[in-house]
This record gives structure tokens, C-alpha cells and sequence, in this order.
């Protein structure tokens, strides 16, 4: 638990009217985020915020604004990210929580925030919506990563405004957020000159900034708010998305312009707590403290709509969409507020063949602005299960509706284990895996491809024979013949084998569980992505383990006191 | 330090005749390298290493064999590593020493190990030396991954012999040496096969280790040891390296037949440590362990042979392979013995042109045997740079000879800073940086790319235009314009600029610094190799760190106690 925690349990579910720390506004094709903290607005008691630092609370309200700005505004296609306080644009994570949480939530924060970032640039990259960091003071740490995540950083050049990584010289960790990784990988910054930026506090500013590509461009005070102008006019130009009503006018028909350009309201999710259990609509949850594990029951769709416009009636509540915000929200709930379970089980239960209606609707208005967004937030959900540092497990019931999109649990899963035959008494008939078209390519994981491709890396036939079978109701033997689960037990074993497998997983070191699984669930090629969840997070979480950062004379424990760290200088 | 350290040094030189854990025998093409542990002769004291376990001193000799075999034996083209022992290939790393052993070390003896298991692969894929893992009994752990390093693994069908990485469930850890990365992107064993692997303390043996492509051949008792020679003479015949004398017969003139197919002995390096000085022909280390760093002098090439004749009658005298080796001793000692040593500087002294004409040599006979050994050897050294967690600076002066393959150097270290102009007395001239054609490509780095593309991977341009100017003596001004080297200062800044660097670089947090060197420097493309000391080392890293294997209830330290660990819940 947090040494020193949040007096309540954190919740991740915010709209724009109760935001503290963050502005959003909207004109037209440009929306603009403000940074402007609010100093007793953190997290954790006795911290102050100074200098537009942030903690977990204000990048819970860039997460929404960052999602809400993709399903509410359509006819936004630039974002303009800036500083609400002078001469400041960000100072990067507040050291003072940092310092005082437990390395579960300092661990589990820096995931957040980079899942937070990968959405911007996801944003731009798949849904139109362009980010431009409007650097008017300086970006120190975590400020310049949030720049970093953008399509375009802009810098004002007044002789005192610089970009900064000042972890390495101040606190005696890495930049937690992405930081290395986008300036090898995004930025291409040469290493010996990245080696130098890491290691000057003061960062580095104007002309040489530029030079070095740690920004593209920087303007002088007098042309600033106009230079920030013409530039957002520009990234929103090359959007794709829908033209705000009515220029141009609307075309007929379907498509991401027209009837798509009205955006869809995000209401507050139902959840109730209760107990052992976390209730949503399509999501329950049970905590099973004594066994260290959550059980995650999904529930397929009570109705499918008949076709796009009946989509875009239903807006937030369309299934898909709904049980990924439920699921998001309880993938969340359980990485920071209950880190002794580790263990999560998928369960389903309802109509296989309305998912795979479902996602027929999804793949033939894949175009369409808000089925796009749609699929992009369930890749997005998966991608947060697959780097979540829980074991992984999804049984495949009689009643269960794993199929297609839904299916995806079971391949996000570290096993997947399916019953064969049918349950004495229990007229639902056997247990059914289905495949659709979006198992293919529609959800891929960081790594770029799909879990199927993933998991087929050593025999592409397999990968063919799977897509063969699109759409049939796969019992347990088939499955397993295809390589779909994992095993497969009958009646007479189920319950035994479920109880012995979750046993021995729990009695497991949770460390060289989490170790092992982020070394498992992603084969094959690597992206920015993969890099900044599985070498820099590591990298990290090794480091904020070590005595030179948290002991009682490490660099985050000593920062601010006046006093300077004392370092082992043993060389690991 | 080591809790429980070795009384000596560690020293890394032996050869096969010293040998007290390996045999390696050899019989025309095919070679066998027979592991038969003495449980007495373990490094660390009260250590018994029982099943054919290893510590670093069995792995010392491992390395040298796989060395020895490239260059002594140019005939052999198969290698087949076997145990000595009944029932049991090897059990992996002991436990008892690793348990004994600091954080440190730990982490420096499985690079150690890593290193050598990737020269196994680099032998077979460049220099035509395949391996055999014949496993007649279990391989368990770092057992089964020295395995999973060669090309085919063989495994008796005698319903008892297993292959297993019991890491997780017997240790709390990772497999330390690759095991991992080589189970998913090597032989892409399905992700939840890999998991259920990983779990089974006992391993998987016959049909289904063979299923889940865990080893390529399970072979009866009775057909083993005719199934073992018929295998390695199958591989063997897949090789380019030179046949054995006289059959079949030399040919004339150079190349990978005829003249080569003579091995050269590799006699033990002339080293002399005295006080903080370590010296040898043509390597000069300085200890500064109150500034706590170490400054490694290269010697350019006292003369150059005049062809490949020239080559072979120097044989391990001709000086890049000379150097190579002595550097290589040197980073391993700094590595094991010195690791409060935070910072290595580069410096060298001699004649440039000597340097680039030992490379137009290099160049020229690319396709001779024992050059090639040469030439990936150098390329192994300098990977052994890239992945060694101190801070690397090279410091180009007046006298010095980065030149061709000794300005790998250069561009392996974090920061290059070069003289600019004359020292007042000194008539050598202004210092030069000058390239080689071996500088753009002979020597990738693990990423699989050459230090200066990965360098200008954000700018092509600048490869090119270092390419044009091959050969050139290139001043400060033109190096650091051409992008070579991080800065230049002159005479008058000199001194205080480098001590200031130093002093600087010393006084940040040496955990900070191995992680973020470990990122900056491996931009770009990732492959096998930088999965595993990027990504696998990381996590592994961390594990070993943490209560729940090193703390006093911890899995490590009760390994063998029969006490069972006692497991902080909490994920991380």
C-alpha cells in the first residue's frame, strides 16, 4: 500500500465541469487544453503543486479531456496544449508525491501517464486530431514529455524558456514518462547530444533546442500568439476529421462527414460498489481478497442496433463502447486501489451471436467517425489489460459469449482455459469460441499486430486456419486444435483444475510474475510503444527500487531538503 | 561488493588445458564440448556445485572454448555440447553462489553469461560454427537456455530426461540468460505454452517438448548416440568454414580454403597489474578510484603486416586481434573487480594512417578465415562496450589514433570531445578523427545497424556525408560539423572542461546514469540481442532487487532451507 495514501480510493471517472487543473475549450477545428493547477489540489495530502506540477489527479483529467475530445467533439481537428500560469509550461511530475508513494503507485502512475500519452499520439494518428504543445515558459521533466507526445512542440524564444529532462541531474531516476525512448525513437536526437540534454539541469533553449530537434520551432514573444495560431490552423488541416457543420455542407449518406459530425455525450458511468464486488452495467466485478484475485465478468449485448444511424442513437450506451468505458474503468480501479490481487479472471456470459452482430456493425461502418472511435477505445482498453501487471486468466464457459471482439480477452489472456462437454443439468448447451473479421487487425497490441498474429508468430498457418473459420461456434476441441485456448477440461475436471491453477499462481513471487508476463505477452517486433512499457519501465521501476533514489539518503527522499543524496557508487 | 566475494580477482583468462569444468575434444569437423562440473571447484567459497550447476567460473571457461574453437580450429564446423554427467545435462546457474552473491554481481555474471550464449549464435550465423545441444538428461534452467543458445537441441525420450526453466516457481526470478526472449522470438513458442512452461517446476519432456517446439528432436535411448554424431555431421556439412587438410586438397592464394584452414593459437595475454595500473602491449588502464574512474589507453599498431601472408604468420600478434583481446580483459576486470569505477575514458596514442592501412587490410581480405575471426571478434568487444553500465567518454588529443575501427570507440561512447587546435610545446600536430569503410558496417551494434547509422538514424545526410570523407584526417572543426563528435574546446578550455565533465558525471546517481545509458544508446531497430539486455536484463534487474527474492524471507535466500518463501502480495 501507499506509505502515505490517498484517504480514499482513486477514482478515474471526471467530466470537464469538475476539472481542477485542467481548461478545456473548444472553437470550431481548434480545441485548446490549459494547464493551470490548482496548488492544494493533489492527490495525496500535504502536497502543494507549484509550477503546473502535476500528479495522478491532473493526468486523470487530461486522460478524459484527451477521450472525451475524440468522442464529443468530431469537429475538432488540432488540440492546442498550454499553460494556463506565466513563464511556466509544466514542471513535469510533483517530486513531493512522487517521493511519498508507495513503488506500486509510482510504478503504476508512470504507466498511467504514458498510456495517457500514447492516446494523444494515438489520437493523431488514427483519429485526426492533431496536438500542438505551445511551450510559452519552460517544460521541465514531465512537461517536456507531455510536449513530446505531441506532433508539433513550439517553444517561445525569450532568452529564458528551455526544455528540460532534469530527473537524472535532480532526482537520480529517469524521465518516468517516455521521455528517452520519443528522443531516440520519436525525435531521433543524436545520442551523444541526448546524453548531454539529460544531463544538464538548466535544459536548453532557443536556437540550439531547435538544432538539436528537441523542439520544431521556436518564435519570439511578439509573434507568439499568432505563430501558436497559423500553426494549429496547419496541423488541423491535415485532420481527417469531420468539418464542422455546415462548411462544408454535409454529404449524404454515411461516412466521417455528415451525419457523424454531431458528437455523442460521455455521461458519468453507473458503478456501484459494493462489498466484494463492482457493479457496472455490462461489467461486474468480484474481489476475492483471501485468494488475492478479481474475477471479471463481462455481459454481451442485450440488443444490437440495425444499422449506423441506430449507432449514433445510441451513442455512449452502444455496447461496444459502454463495455470498454466499464471495463476501462475497472482495469483502473484494480491496478492502483487493489494491488494484493494478483490475479484477474475473464468470465462471459450472454449471446455469442449478438457480439459477433456487434461486430459486423463495427467492421461495415468501419469508416464512419464514431464506429472508428469506437474500435480505436476497445484497442485502446485492451492494450491497457495487456500491459496491466496482473496474471491473466479467461475461462470459457457454457453461456459465455467470447466471441470475436469479446474474444480479445481471451487472447489478451496469459492462459485461456475452455470447457469441454456440457454441465449436468445446465441446458445452455457447451462452451463456444468464435472468431470475426476484427480479431485480424482491428485491435492490434503495442507491438503493432494483432493478439492472434502475436501469438501465432511461429506458425502462420495457424494464423490462416483461424480466419478459415470466421463466424462458426468453435467447442473446445476445435478450439484447442487451432490453438485458440490453452486447454480444455470436461465436467469432471473443471472445477479442480480452474481451483489448482489459480492456486499455484498465487503462491508465485508477484514480482517474477510481473517480470515474466512483460516478457511473454509481447513477442515480435517492437515499437516506441513496446520500448517505453518493457526496456525504459523497467529501467525504472528497477531504479525507483533502488537505495539511491528511495532510501533514507536517495536523491527523490533528499530532494528539496537542502541536503544532497549520498550514493552508493557501485556500479549495477 | 560481493557479500560473500571471491578471494581473488576474478580473472577471465584460462585455457583448455586449465580447464576444470569443460572438456573440449576435437575430431576433424566436429568438435565436442563436454560439461562435467567439479562441485568442488566453485568460485565462490562453500559452494558445492552439484548437477553439473555453474557459476561464473565454469562460464569463464565456456566463453574461452567458444573463442578458442574459431580460431584454433578453423576445420571444425560442428560443435557438440554434451554433459559428462548420468541423467542430468546441467541444472542451470547455483543457486547457493548466486544467492551469495551481491546485486552486482548477479547482474555482471548473467550478462557475462549472456555474452557467451550470443557468441555461440554469432559463430553459427557468421562464422559457420553450429552447435549441437545433445541433451541426455534433464536441462533445466540456465541448463536448458545454453541450449536454447545452439542451433538444434536434441533430447533423450527416456520418459525422465525434461527440458524446464524452474526459475519462477523454485526461485522467484527470471530465467537470467535469455531464456525467455529465446522461448518467444527464437523458437516463438506460443505465449501460454511459454507460460505454462514457465510454471511447471519439472519441466516438459518427449512428445510434447517437441510439440511445443521446446527442443527439435526427442530420440529413443537406444538410437541416441548414432542420432547425435548423424545430426552434427548434418549441421556440420551446412557450414563455410574451411574443410580440414588435405581432404579435400588446398586451393591456391587466399581465401576461406587453403592457406586458413591452419588455426592460430591463442596464447595467455601478457597482463601486469600493478598499484592502479593495469598493463598490457597495447592496452594501458589508470585507476582513479578516488575520482572513481577508469582511463583505458589504446596503442595503435606498432607495425602492419604487408598482406594476408603477413596475417597469418602473426597470428594472434597481429594487432587488432591483439587489441581486441587486451581490451577485452580489461572491460571484464573493470566489470567484476573495479565496479566503483563509474566512468571508463577512452584515450589512444599512435599513428592514424597505421590504423586506417591494418584496416584497408581487414578490408581487403574480408573473405579469409582468420581475418574474418578478426573482424567479429572486434565486433563482439565492441558490443561487450555498448551493453557495460558505466559512462563511456572518448577523448580525442593531439598524438591520439581514433581512426577506422578504433573510432568505434568514439561512437560507443556517450560523449566524444575532441581537441581543437595545438597544445603550446607539442609538435605532434592538432589531433584527427578519421574513418574507415569498416566504420559502416563491419561492426553492428546489437541493435544489427553500425554505431554512426544508428547515430544519424534521424538524419541520413550526415551518414553520407561522413562515407565522402573516408580517409580524410579530420579536424576538430569538421568532425563535430560532420556530427562525429559531441563538442571540441581548445587549448584554453581543455582541462577544465573534461575535469568539469567528469567530475559532473560522477556525481550524479550511478543507478540513474546504467538506465538511462542503457536507453540513449541502443536507438532504433530492436532485435533478439537487445531484447535481451534491454528489455529481460531490465525486469530482471528489478526482481533481483526486490524483497521478494533477495529479502531474508525471500525466495532466493530460502531456496534450499526447506522454508517456504514468504511473498509481499502486492503487485508492482
Amino acid at each position: 500500500m501507499p506509505r502515505d495514501a490517498p484517504s480514499v480510493p482513486i477514482d478515474f471517472a471526471t467530466e470537464p465541469g469538475r476539472y481542477r487543473h485542467w481548461r478545456l475549450e473548444c472553437d470550431g477545428a481548434i480545441a485548446t487544453l490549459t494547464l493551470d493547477v490548482d496548488p492544494a489540489g493533489g492527490l495525496f495530502p500535504g502536497t502543494e503543486l507549484k509550477l503546473n506540477s502535476y500528479d495522478l489527479g491532473v493526468d486523470i483529467e487530461l486522460a478524459d479531456a484527451v477521450t472525451r475530445l475524440r468522442f464529443e467533439h468530431p469537429e475538432v481537428r488540432a488540440v492546442v496544449v498550454r499553460s494556463g500560469k506565466e513563464k511556466v509550461f509544466c514542471a513535469g511530475a510533483n517530486i513531493g508525491a512522487l517521493a511519498k508513494a508507495s513503488h506500486a503507485h509510482k510504478v503504476n502512475f508512470c504507466k498511467f501517464t504514458n498510456e495517457t500519452r500514447l492516446a494523444i499520439e494515438d489520437a493523431s494518428a488514427h483519429s485526426g486530431q492533431r496536438y500542438l504543445a505551445a511551450l510559452g515558459g519552460t517544460a521541465a521533466g514531465g512537461g517536456y514529455e507531455l510536449a513530446l507526445a505531441c506532433d508539433w512542440i513550439m517553444l517561445v524564444d525569450d532568452r529564458r524558456s528551455a526544455v528540460s529532462l532534469p530527473e537524472l541531474a535532480l532526482l537520480g531516476v529517469l524521465p518516468g514518462t517516455g521521455g528517452l525512448t520519443r528522443l531516440t525513437d520519436k525525435r531521433r536526437v543524436r545520442r551523444d547530444r541526448a546524453d548531454v540534454f539529460c544531463a544538464t539541469e538548466e535544459g536548453v533553449r532557443g536556437r540550439r533546442a531547435l538544432d538539436w530537434r528537441l523542439v520544431d520551432e521556436v518564435v519570439p514573444p511578439s509573434a507568439w500568439e499568432a505563430a501558436v495560431a497559423g500553426r494549429a490552423a496547419a496541423l488541423g488541416a491535415t485532420s481527417d476529421r469531420p468539418h464542422p457543420l455546415p462548411n462544408p455542407p454535409p454529404l449524404a449518406g454515411e461516412g466521417r462527414v455528415g451525419a457523424g459530425a454531431q458528437g455523442i455525450n460521455l455521461p458519468a458511468l453507473e458503478r456501484r460498489i459494493a462489498g466484494d464486488a463492482i457493479l457496472y452495467p455490462h461489467v461486474r466485478v468480484a474481489l476475492d481478497r483471501a485468494r488475492r484475485r478479481a474475477t471479471i465478468s463481462v455481459l454481451g449485448p442485450p440488443l444490437v442496433p440495425a444499422d449506423l444511424a441506430g449507432i449514433h442513437a445510441e451513442g455512449a450506451a452502444f455496447w461496444p463502447l459502454a463495455l470498454a468505458r466499464e471495463v476501462d474503468d475497472a482495469i483502473l480501479h484494480l491496478r492502483f486501489n487493489e494491488p494484493g490481487l494478483g490475479t484477474i479472471v475473464f468470465r462471459s456470459q450472454g449471446d455469442p451471436e449478438a457480439v459477433l452482430a456487434s461486430d459486423a456493425l463495427l467492421d461495415a461502418h468501419a469508416g464512419d467517425w464514431l464506429v472508428r472511435e469506437t474500435r480505436l477505445f476497445l484497442k485502446r482498453v485492451l492494450k491497457r489489460i495487456d500491459v496491466t501487471s496482473r496474471s491473466l486468466f479467461a475461462l470459457i464457459e457454457p453461456g459465455s459469449c467470447f466471441a470475436g471482439s469479446l474474444a480479445e480477452l481471451v487472447f489478451a489472456a496469459d492462459r485461456a482455459l475452455m470447457f469441454d462437454g456440457t454441465r449436468a443439468g445446465d441446458n445452455r448447451g457447451g462452451a463456444t469460441l468464435a472468431l470475426s473479421p476484427l480479431n485480424f487487425g482491428a485491435y492490434p497490441m503495442g507491438n503493432g499486430i494483432s493478439r492472434l498474429a502475436t501469438r501465432f508468430l511461429g506458425e502462420p498457418d495457424s494464423l490462416e486456419r483461424a480466419e478459415a473459420r470466421i463466424g462458426a461456434a468453435l467447442g473446445a476441441a476445435e478450439a484447442e486444435a487451432l490453438g485458440l485456448v490453452t486447454a480444455s477440461h470436461d465436467e469432471i475436471d473443471w472445477d479442480d483444475e480452474i481451483r489448482l491453477m489459480l492456486e499455484e499462481r498465487a503462491s508465485f513471487s508477484p514480482d517474477a510474475l510481473t517480470g515474466l508476463e512483460a516478457n511473454l505477452r509481447f513477442a515480435g517486433p517492437e515499437t516506441m510503444e513496446t520500448r517505453i512499457f518493457g526496456r525504459l519501465s523497467a529501467w525504472q521501476n528497477w531504479i525507483f527500487q533502488r537505495p539511491n533514489a528511495v532510501g533514507d539518503e536517495g536523491a527523490l527522499k533528499r530532494y528539496g531538503t537542502g541536503q544532497r543524496p549520498r550514493f552508493d557508487p557501485e556500479r549495477v
